[in-house]
């Protein structure tokens, strides 16, 4: 039976839409269960529905189970061992009270119990982003009782670049991860997501993923790199 | 008959919970109505019905009249003249359009008349906060017309310093009060707050309430103060 | 038949109420219109309504129908080519899903084919321009097949300097255009919207339109001046 | 004999060149003087000697020995009790110690022992402004012993406006005091400092004073209005 | 002969050091060049001196002189009209009082009459990078006199992502300049400059060099771009 | 002989002034070497000079010595493996050139090769403290070739929170250390610097600092902490 790293952690990575995951944190994710550790991915939003200028499910119920199948393909890809999947309406997060939202944080917080938080930065221009970022800082309030001791914050390319270039919104990164080895397998997840894929030079294809990486990579004196800010460690 | 201080003020302490006009002023509001001013409070919220996954007053009944008699008794032990309780619903502003929240703070104005005004700091993780803020100088527009020619805000402990530390939102007081006389009543005040006192050191116990007045005091050369961050001084 | 500039451009603005078309960059619209540039105006709300507690339009049909007719007359005044008018709620726009009015502003878009785009300061006091700058910011995104390759925001007198005094919010104009020509235009354009206009010092008082064009034309040696903050340019 | 206002203070106006003093808070002076305070200005640069290549005292005597005497003229123009003039290089504070200049000022305030201080702005674009800002903040340090409990900064127009346009260095005023009745005092104490004077629409133009005071009126519904940063009260 | 462009400009690239010219903005340079504008540089620092602990021009006399000669052989290859070299010495512009450089400046201005400035950003880590920013912007002041009327800064990779990562200093690009074509114009002007170019994964490295152009070009839908920040710009 | 934790790391504390490195992060010191790391300081500023209007160490030599006696002893209580002492001009580092401070550090760089760095807050009112962080930021430049790889900044009482309440320098904590156990060996170390222990309520008195450890334990669920903000983290 093999033993575990000793150090392991319960890391979860609470997302807005399907493949965010993948686009901001998933050589992370993917490093991190390579070291041992259970990295466990939740999906706030349903995806998709916002193409309609009406949200209906059953008009693209097909789309939608298609989407349920990419999801767990992409995230096996990263080894993450357990994705959630809830049903908030699609960049439509503004229609439901921010506090429904931290009670299923919470509820999945109970559940997975852990260590380290990943989620959206606070300002992308996507509005769902934004809300999921404030209903996981709600739900994740350092109180004495709290476990995780670690929460941060991703970038998603074609959300976080195209907000306004100012100081109230920039994503600022301190806390850069090597991916060198696992950048690999973020192109293979993201693969998984073919609805999700654009043409390069489009911040979503795969050409502009590696390249983003680089990019990060050049910043720190390595050869590629997740960022992200920290929003709260405590040791 | 007691003569008034010719230089007596009419205060107006706009809040979105009940405890908030003591956690946030409670030294201040003591230190007011001892100086002969005439401090008034409002309370936005209800209270209590955020912790059901569905807002139902009947339910909570009970919690909701034992909660409008500690309102009274705080606010008496504080000296204040009158309070107003509004039934906004709990942790939940959000799903209340604005410009509602806004007319309700005009008719308060219009009762009221002050000369200066506190409420909530913007940049609060709680979004009731945020809301109220936003509400409140939007009724208080620096028109010729307009009688209040200040305007404060301040922090709440367990909401202030608990959004994430950025400079988009962090409490960054310029205006200090000295409440070494009048912290006493603040904690008084509080006690009557039964049900939303906590154990230290959550920042909402007695202890931390003391410590973080010291801390202030600490910053400014004082025993203890309240710190406020000036929205719009006119002289 | 006249010859056109060559370097003619289509430009679009943005507004939520109507009047912020004029008071934003009514001296810049007109100089623009002068100098053989086709300007379209898009007015999201349809105004007046937020004076009454419950929005009622059918209470206010008669000033409503009025104000299409200033709209009409301001903006021939101008020289604007069309103006659209929408119908969200006055000072409501945070009870309507952000999706739906950044769909509403993909379809101008599409009508339009803007080369530039004005819209309000995303720091605004008014809930309605704050939430217009983000739809508008989301529907104009940096693709490869985005023709808008420039974006401005512009004030709005008596909401852009009634928020607070901070950071997060202040308009910072780093983009001034030299109206020296065209104040007058602005002014009289200004005077069609009768209801709208208030007594000096108000800042929608005509002498203080005058004013604040001057001071923006003192800051950067010119007679009188529009000052706009870049969003985005594209060369 | 007079009896003077019971709660009158002691007012120190901290510039770094002859002239800023009017521009930065003239008519606040005057008003101040009025009420029956006590003004001081201590001006630390000597002004004038930056206009050539190397600072050359003994060549620019004259200039400097009328500059001796405008000042002498436009501070009693003002009100103020006593005028301190210092030699600090002018335009060249930041080839000094910043310590020699936090002695100096020590020292003044020994003299003066001011109740309220005003200075420049942090992040004007002239360096003697900058540097001034921060020795008045170091000498003023907030220790019990401290007399000072309010400390402002000022606009300087030519300076403050004149730097980029950013958060790190706007001006964003939120002390307002109304002025309408001594701007008059302001322009004349101007007209006396005949050769720093420039014309219309340069921002130390006589035209340009008046347009400035006014656009702050109405930024908060007065005639005219001197704007201040609040830096730090203490009650 | 040739027949100028009738819009064509006249350009003043204002760098620190040699290579900051190329890396800044080497490819905006090359197609100003090529579309028939007047391009100057100048580099206002030696170069080299800061290796040694006590600066000796003396003992660098050789590697200075052949600098001297990759300043030329670079800026020949982006098309530039004219290359003006200084000595301040290198990474200790603050032992220089900063009224000297920017009297500098002050005549190159005068020579060059340029309608556009590029310049380093204010926030770089190098502190010869932050004193040309503010020596540029005190010297361009936007009187009425005052030609130029654009002013941007830009990145040097290995200087702006090296500061801290906070509001107060990083880059946020809101211009950007298309160089799909001339990128490989920046790329061999980099090449002359031998001594300075290092192994990847260093930014001042060929293939950093590309990746970061093909970075800013995924951020707004282009295969290579530069960024730049609008400090100023008056139409 | 005792076997050393396998994770063990050399970590290096910078600080402009003796006492610095106690207030800033005693606690945390005493933590991480009881925890079996080697924690070495560098003080850069030979303290004490400043009090004279000119620098003068024969003068102060009696003093120099003993305050160098108190860092020894403070140090030895901190569990401190090694102290190295410099001799720059107290609160005169602006006397410097940035690049020699700079040289200094990386000469300690090399000595010790610390994996972990912990300076002063780049926002302090104190110019040493400023000075000192921007050369450690020089110094220590995320190339291939760095050994640290995570950088903190810390606050110090009486410099931090007197600087002007803004977000260009407030001191805004993202990383908070328990230092519930080690809470008395800071102020066991605090005692040896007999000459710069203050009365309270100044933020340098022994009760000061342990309210101050106690707020930001309030902050985050704890009874004590230090607080810092990450400058830089790669994993």
């Amino acid at each position: 039976m093999k033993k575990r790293n000793k150090d392991h952690k319960r890391i979860l990575v609470i997302a807005a839409h399907p493949d965010d995951e993948v686009l901001g944190c998933g050589g992370t994710i993917a490093r991190l269960a390579m070291e041992d550790n259970d990295v466990y991915v939740a999906i706030l939003g349903e995806g998709i529905t916002s193409r309609d200028d009406i949200r209906d499910r059953v008009k693209r119920e097909k789309e939608l189970n298609e989407l349920k199948i990419q999801i767990k393909s992409a995230n096996k890809t990263l080894g993450v061992k357990k994705t959630l999947a809830f049903h908030f309406p699609d960049n439509r997060f503004d229609t439901v009270a921010l506090l429904d939202i931290v009670k299923t944080i919470e509820k999945i917080k109970k559940e997975i119990k852990p260590d380290i938080v990943f989620t959206h930065h606070y300002g992308d221009l996507n509005i769902d982003h934004q809300i999921t970022f404030q209903a996981v800082l709600t739900a994740f309030r350092p109180l004495r009782s709290e476990i995780a001791r670690e929460i941060y914050s991703f970038e998603i390319p074609s959300s976080t670049e195209w907000n306004m270039p100012s100081h109230t919104s920039y994503f600022m990164p301190n806390y850069f991860v090597d991916i060198s080895r696992t950048l690999k397998f973020k192109i293979k997840a993201m693969k998984k997501y073919k609805s999700e894929i654009r043409d390069y030079p489009h911040p979503r294809s795969l050409k502009a993923i590696e390249t983003i990486a680089k990019y990060h990579g050049i910043q720190i004196g390595l050869e590629a790199a997740e960022a992200f800010e920290v929003i709260r460690q405590i040791k």
